[in-house]
């Protein structure tokens, strides 16, 4: 009887000791990792939203672009180095934020932030962690950053602010794209609910928006409008935490240009472009796509970092060429979690910063700096994508 | 003998008395139905023309188009009200006129009646309806509008008008993309014919289709030419009908902008573009490409409603976009009348809105008035079917 | 030991007596041909050069366009008849001339012809025909036209005209894209070679080609330039026959518009765009689009016809819109005699026209002169492939 | 135990004695090839890189034509001959370096050479062949050049191109595009590695790559950049190499218009287009695309080859009109040295000049200076692929 209850635990094998010879990229992680996750923990890791479209369109995407591969460059004194926000960092990968690590592997976010520290990475932290965020700080020595999400209650949003703050996290990463869940068809089909015992939110003293209790909708009104959409954040409300949070705030999920003029000048200091893996508008702009326009549009010196389905370190070359300043990885570090833990999530950065130093070399850019939009070709086939 | 009979029947189940917890889309509803219909009823809805390339390009014209995500929009006061020739509907999801609904479920049109007014929503009752006309009025409360074939003779026409007029129905929808059958190859390999016992349109007094006596052709004649199109109505039947017709008159299966605009000018007061769920021209314009052309030829305050392939709330939200005023929803709701009856139509619609909800959320739109073509972005790559 | 001989033919079946009821397009009639034509029968007839490429794009080629569907034309009076070269036909679909009929059923040619004349249409019979020429042209009532290869020689061609004429065929049909064979894998791997028993060839006078005796080669020659290029028609082969032929000449396998004009002025009073079938050149054009480049550049009174891929009354109307006087079908009258001798072939010519005649309805066009280019729509996407 | 051991081997079979009869085309000698190669050797011959997209590209990029095919073209006094840098040639095909051919067959590369030699056409010897080059150059009548990889120690490279002159080598091809090598992850799941007894480097003289000790690197190097591209040459180590060489100096693997103008600028005699068979940068630009941009921007008298993915005479045919004097096969010549040896080559030979030969013919080309720009056709969906 016990045993049934745990059906989709028992399925999954323990992570392993050593990384087996055969994993040599991000596409054999995840396909380790099956054998490592239970059946709804993959549904909810894995999944997107509706019809999965711009799940496919996300990894799509980066073939839009041919690399112009050129011969005879000096690379010798090449290195992969930048600084973000005033942070150094070894390489432009960073890892997304990423919730409720522990379904993958016990030590959860703390094991991913010992190999973000590992390979000299940065790590943006989850609201939604497992761990205690001081935890998570504490085993990373390069940049840290809070994800969060907003309400429409100014105080609580500061308060917030606060205690991240004080945990010595060295910025805010606001996400804006997901004010409601996507319509995950794939989550809900496997009826799988993330375990109470794993959600350790609580102490981290963030979580209202589980506590909150639902009210009571007047005849005719809609769930999604009158109590998500009221619950949720606007632009006075992002307006006033960006003016008196104490800590820099950086916009996630943007795709619109209108939107990330008004958010720059509204003082965020960076922007991403994501649609959220995936999970939430299965017709949304790709991020390859918001990223070039956007780019275009605002001041270059403002820092874009996109995410959405990089998974080979030609992907993020072409992501640099096409304006951005670093990369977020999100649903690899889960996969590698569950297969090696913190030495999966190592293996993971090493074979994409290894990967990215190869396609550098082999375009004639030894630096980030080198990287710009001359050295990606769009076909007219590939650019339809976009 | 009696079961060899009865073969298609008995391999199917009876409906459902509850919908099953991983019922989660309008593709789910579709995937379940498949074991509540018998192999030759299932072949007579789900079929289309030849090749049935246009049921496909129905389904895919959709994904012609990204949906612009926006952040941080108050959608506070957000709803999906809408009115529609002086009906007030809750939701622009239209139950499209489907002929012989108790082929899926007993109760037939009358229980997906019960459903479009449990929701807030209105039905267009076909012509070949197997419940009584009078029966299906009464359980509306919404729009509800009867599905009529024309003659060449226009006596008989305006004698179905004033049948409808009597009956209750508040307008007429005239289809005039099929006036002669599809070359349905799916359905003619199935060897399935609508059974007479389950055809009430005598009932209705409307069944003179049925009744015609096919006449001795001449050598050298056509079935098709002299036959089938002599009695087809044209412009001038359809002119005398909109005439004196009691009742607002509303065309279907209209595509070509010229045609769009004759019909508007003879009085018609609403257009539908369909291609009649892809089971007439196999090589048929697309509806979305349709609605674009003539949204943009027709006087801006005429109500054009768009069907075809209409499968999530985000379809329509794109089909509102580029112009459309409603949304027509055809075999989905006989999908869902085999799986649950009224309750599986009931949820489908639920389904629909709920979705249209979380869309318009996410793009900012908290009105249908609101939604315009500056909300969705046409990819280079998927105008291309259009 | 016999039977071992006989493998390919002991596992087909002899043809039906009738047609089966779910037999209701033309891709029935190819699937059900399978079960009554050996493997080695089935790569002859079915197979194409190399990788096939053009094979496939000489069917997806009628996607490239959509046919505008119009609304309450008076088709009352229409009709599918057209005259060609002075022969009036009652439809538009004029058998290709195919080889070796007796592979597919033992009645051959003569089936053939004796299905177009009860449908009233035409028939080019093939220079390889397994049947007498004299008995293909006794069973046919209306236009029969003789294909032809030519040689170097001059006086054989005029010997082969001569022959056609005296035989009665009202025209000859020239094939000017194969004057060496297409490397045609799918067959040589097969091993199939057409048996000696069914080619009655030199029954009717014309096989000067299986005659020649294979010349020795000089060292360094190529069998290809110096044997079988040295020993087919050029230019001046052409002009004399077309100057000297008792019969009209038509020209087939022409595809690029300067070769289509020279003809023209040599004395060529019809013209047939066609890529052999797909059966020569795997990257050839597709003669939709030889047909759309051709029509714009002749004067446009020279007849084209059009050949390749043809299964659907709605291909033909395409055909016709895009400049097409008429249309040839070639496979499928083999796969029909297989199934059911001539019995088959009648039933294919019936579905083409019947499908034919609903396309024509439902665009409005009661005659094939009224079908032109307005009423297709060529997609952004669909007209890449021509 | 031994046999454990040698797994790999055990599973290929000795290569054939005769052809057989269905190994009628390039891609049925690379079928039949999978019977005689051990998983891991093709591993390493048939794997690209990455996820092997470029590899595929490769293949495809030749359907990015039609081929316009003439009629009545004389073409008796065709040929398929050619000079290139001096050497005379029957016919365009030159084998391109492919490394350890004795993985393939025990005669390795000296039978590759006989088989060139046998059917008159050239052959690019890998620094890395299994054979003494001087045996290689021996068997061959023709064009012989020696592949060579240079390296930043401008005596070293020097030296090697003293000894290929020596060895009766006639021009050296410097491979530019793999400073590094590619992540070939399909290789490294298979776990093959070259075996040391069939490599005879040594006994050339030339086998400073894998002598070479690896330097202890400083903390915070990268092994890609620090190592790896310091010991790769330059340009000024090229234009030094190129200065001295005692041989015609071609360069193999360019892709960009700026660098090829610049290896001509620095006294280079020939370039080569290609992307390594796929086997270094998965984005790269499909070679047919280098081919016509840098086709474009140098002198029309500078010979252009091209390499990738050339299955078929028509490739080559296409080839050609784009503006390549020669095409590289390699792959293929490996798969049939597998097959049947020499003989297995010289088969592979045969049928790419007999389909060219054809090709010619049908596209009215009796030479290969007269394939132009004109004989092809870019339609616009295949154009996007390039």
């Amino acid at each position: 009887m016990a045993n049934q209850n745990n059906t989709n635990q028992t399925r999954s094998q323990l992570p392993l000791d050593q990384i087996p010879a055969d994993l040599v990229s991000l596409a054999d992680i995840e396909h380790y990792s099956t054998q490592h996750l239970s059946p709804g923990v993959s549904a909810y890791i894995n999944g997107g939203v509706a019809d999965e479209i711009c799940l496919r369109r996300n990894r799509l995407q980066w073939q839009c672009y041919f690399i112009e591969q050129r011969v005879l460059a000096d690379c010798s004194a090449g290195h992969t180095r930048l600084e973000l926000l005033g942070q150094a960092l070894d390489h432009p990968f960073v890892l997304a934020p990423v919730a409720h690590q522990q379904l993958a592997h016990p030590d959860g976010e703390v094991a991913t932030a010992i190999a973000a520290a590992a390979l000299g990475g940065g790590m943006i932290v989850s609201q939604e962690a497992d761990c205690i965020y001081s935890d998570v700080v504490t085993a990373t020595d390069h940049l840290c950053w809070l994800q969060l999400y907003l309400t429409s209650n100014e105080q609580t949003n500061l308060t917030k602010a606060e205690i991240a703050a004080r945990t010595g996290f060295q910025a805010l990463v606001v996400t804006l794209d997901a004010p409601v869940n996507g319509i995950r068809n794939r989550l809900h089909r496997s009826g799988f609910q993330v375990p109470v015992s794993t959600n350790r939110l609580s102490g981290n003293g963030l979580d209202e928006r589980q506590r909150k209790t639902p009210e009571q909708l007047a005849p005719g009104s809609s769930l999604v409008f009158q109590q998500l959409m009221t619950a949720a954040p606007n632009w006075q409300t992002m307006a006033a935490f960006v003016k008196h949070c104490p800590l820099p705030v950086i916009a996630k999920g943007v795709s619109h240009p209108d939107d990330a003029q008004r958010l720059v000048d509204l003082g965020c200091q960076a922007l991403i472009m994501s649609n959220h893996g995936g999970r939430v508008l299965d017709e949304s702009v790709t991020p390859l796509h918001a990223l070039t326009r956007i780019r275009k549009s605002l001041a270059p010196d403002i820092p874009l970092l996109v995410d959405g389905g990089i998974r080979r370190g030609a992907d993020a070359f072409i992501a640099l060429a096409a304006g951005a300043t670093a990369v977020l990885v999100g649903r690899p570090q889960v996969h590698s979690l569950a297969v090696a833990g913190a030495a999966g999530v190592a293996r993971m950065l090493r074979i994409l910063r290894d990967e990215l130093e190869v396609t550098m070399s082999l375009a004639g850019c030894p630096t980030l700096a080198s990287i710009n939009s001359t050295c990606i070709y769009q076909s007219a086939r590939e650019q339809q994508l976009c």
